[in-house]
């Protein structure tokens, strides 16, 4: 007999398998959390993602792609060259007849730097919980909704059912500078009929989200003896003069989204960000270098070779104004995110299933329309692919500040939405062995 | 016999002996160049001196003196604490009487970051010489003098005479920084009738030289996720807002130079140099902290005390009229120069036999007297102790830039100059042994 996903029995036994298994969830949590896998360093958190895969039995597909490989992907982008190949591990489930719809369960396990540690409350990679909020780097980020999904699945099977359609887990790289991890697990073949991204949404539904452009600005020129500062110019105050410019730029794609039909409530939907700077050697020479980080986001349907060349002009432009750049013209190297936005559509089967999950986890009818001025992994999904690609995760504060955390009582209840949308959306077989309770 | 310093036959012996001498010296100069004599790693350079001297039969002082024990002498600034002792070699040569008036031949042998190895045409550290010019971090600055000073004397020695009053050979550190080395040997006790210090003047004269004042600002906030830029602020936008308002205080502070009686001439002589900047840990996270370090100009005459005050003044406005820094007060530390500006008067005497020594070795009638808009040592000597204190030295290019280069020709002058200077400042006695160059 097939297990019905809306048998109000079953969904309550899911819900008690989720409550059952959650403090050894909130361990496995903190165990994850501890991992420092800031981008390029992420080898740890996969091991141990494929170990927990393995130990559930789970096959394991653990590979890395060389760079070159996915050049021709849509949403590919070089990172200047400063990213040679891409690593991921997908843990696929067929532990069902496979009747039901296929689902990838996808989160991005790269965290972003913690910054100076003083300026935290706990250290960032040793999670404390205080107050039900577990506070950590990557603790809401996106471990907490990651590890949600896999034991997700650990209470379907501990209420004994099995998710019908094959499931992929997939863990990747690279979401918070080029989304290259995602881009690999398409590469490599892995599709399925919705996928679901548990980002820290505070249980709301991602409808809009920006896309962002990465670029660094290098600023070079001869400098000289403080005492001369006429005879050489500053690099570091040339690099001001460019942010400035870069604001101005900022304001008016600012004002021309007020017309955005996502984003005409949103006050300001386009953030430019000068992220890190480092320029110059010492306090009396004339600084002859200055490196500075940018971000630049941008529309969803926006152009993104578009809205590059329009950074280009901007900085070319403010260069050749200024008296030291116009000879010293700065260069620009397109470090990351190369990234269209996106908006959800095209959805209401995945939409309907998790409109249900979220009601009898919460009682609220549905999950709440957001639009974001930040961007997830869902653009590879939906726009390329023709997949649709649900947001939907725990609730999170500080995600790239510092004190991080992530509200315990939403990753519950993030977990059992999770749980029941799988069952709902893949369909359920009964586990063998377990009979009694299908 | 007492040698007389007037003696053309003798001034013609000693130039020669410096031309004897001048192939050793520049190669003396190379491998004293060879050596990364950057703040805090000065011992190899300081080390290299005290052999020299040994070699020549130098008596020599070699010391450390902690920090604490400079605190009351005049001059004194704390580097914010990040400077903890200042070691210094003084060679004395008591070769000759004693009749004559001694003389303090000072140097620093630190030399300011070098920057990127790839803006260089020859590596820094790697001195070459192409059509007459040494090339290397430090050749100039001080380097080139330095050695000149010591060869000076060796060729006063090899025309068999030696200087009649005591001579004092004093290598210093924190010239670039806070002039801690130079106030060290005073603390020591080190006293002569006159000071002289070889920095690369293009054989003038500095007649008065700027003050300046170091500190590092540190912006401090809590940031977000750029997606919420609204929420928390940007260290690196909140720096660049204090430092236009510093750069408007400069403008300030020289339009009213336009008074002062040594530089009413110079256009621009109080330079404010944000030297260094480095803030934020990720493209796409506010930046939550940004440092920098930065040097502003005074005026001989002004007082350091009132101008810090002022500089503060401008900071604090600055800050209280931006929303971020209202509440995130930037911290100040003074890392270094509190340094008064200094005119050279009174000091007829030691100027008539410079001018002498100049009119020998160039055919010019007197060096050509400078306003710095920069420092040099003299001030502690001048200022603090009464001692009349010379600046005079060779020909350099791009001090603290690229490809800083020291002209050969000129400090093969310089060295003649010193040596003249000497014989005619110290007096001379026969050397022992060469009686017949008498």
């Amino acid at each position: 007999m097939t297990p019905d996903s809306q048998d109000p029995g079953l969904r309550r036994a899911i819900i008690d398998a989720v409550a059952d298994g959650f403090e050894r969830q909130v361990h496995f949590l903190t165990e994850f959390t501890r991992i420092p896998s800031l981008r390029g360093q992420e080898d740890s958190a996969l091991d141990f993602m494929a170990g927990a895969l393995r130990a559930r039995g789970w096959s394991v597909d653990d590979w890395t792609a060389p760079l070159e490989s996915l050049r021709h992907e849509p949403g590919f982008c070089d990172c200047a060259g400063e990213v040679r190949s891409v690593r991921s591990v997908v843990g696929t489930l067929s532990s069902g007849t496979g009747a039901g719809r296929s689902l990838i369960l996808q989160g991005h396990l790269d965290v972003v730097p913690e910054g100076p540690h003083a300026m935290w409350h706990s250290p960032p990679f040793a999670p404390e919980i205080r107050d039900g909020w577990m506070y950590g780097r990557g603790a809401g980020d996106m471990k907490a909704g990651k590890v949600a999904a896999l034991f997700a699945v650990d209470a379907l099977r501990r209420a004994g059912v099995t998710p019908s359609g094959r499931l992929h887990y997939q863990s990747v790289v690279e979401e918070e500078s080029s989304g290259l991890g995602a881009l690999a697990t398409l590469a490599r073949g892995y599709r399925a009929d919705c996928a679901f991204i548990p980002e820290p949404t505070g249980l709301g539904l991602v409808r809009a989200q920006v896309g962002a452009i990465w670029f660094r600005l290098k600023v070079r020129g001869r400098p000289a003896h403080v005492a001369y500062a006429s005879t050489g110019a500053s690099a570091i105050t040339a690099t001001m003069h460019l942010i400035t410019a870069l604001q101005r730029m900022e304001a008016r794609w600012n004002d021309a989204a007020r017309d955005h039909p996502q984003y005409r409530d949103v006050p300001h939907p386009l953030n430019f960000n000068a992220g890190k700077i480092a320029g110059g050697d010492w306090t009396s020479s004339l600084p002859a270098w200055c490196d500075v980080d940018c971000r630049m986001g941008l529309l969803p349907g926006d152009d993104v070779a578009a809205r590059r060349a329009e950074i280009t002009r901007t900085i070319e432009t403010a260069a050749a104004e200024h008296p030291f750049l116009r000879d010293n013209p700065p260069k620009i190297l397109w470090t990351g995110f190369m990234a269209d936005g996106y908006t959800l559509n095209d959805a209401d089967a995945p939409e309907a299933c998790l409109a249900r999950a979220h009601h009898t986890a919460t009682g609220q009818d549905r999950p709440e329309d957001q639009s974001w001025t930040a961007l997830t992994d869902t653009r590879f999904y939906g726009l390329y692919h023709g997949i649709p690609s649900l947001c939907y995760g725990p609730l999170a504060d500080s995600i790239h500040g510092f004190d991080e955390r992530v509200d315990l009582a939403s990753v519950q209840r993030c977990t059992e939405v999770i749980a029941l949308f799988i069952a709902d959306w893949c369909g359920l077989d009964s586990l063998p062995g377990t009979p009694g309770k299908a």
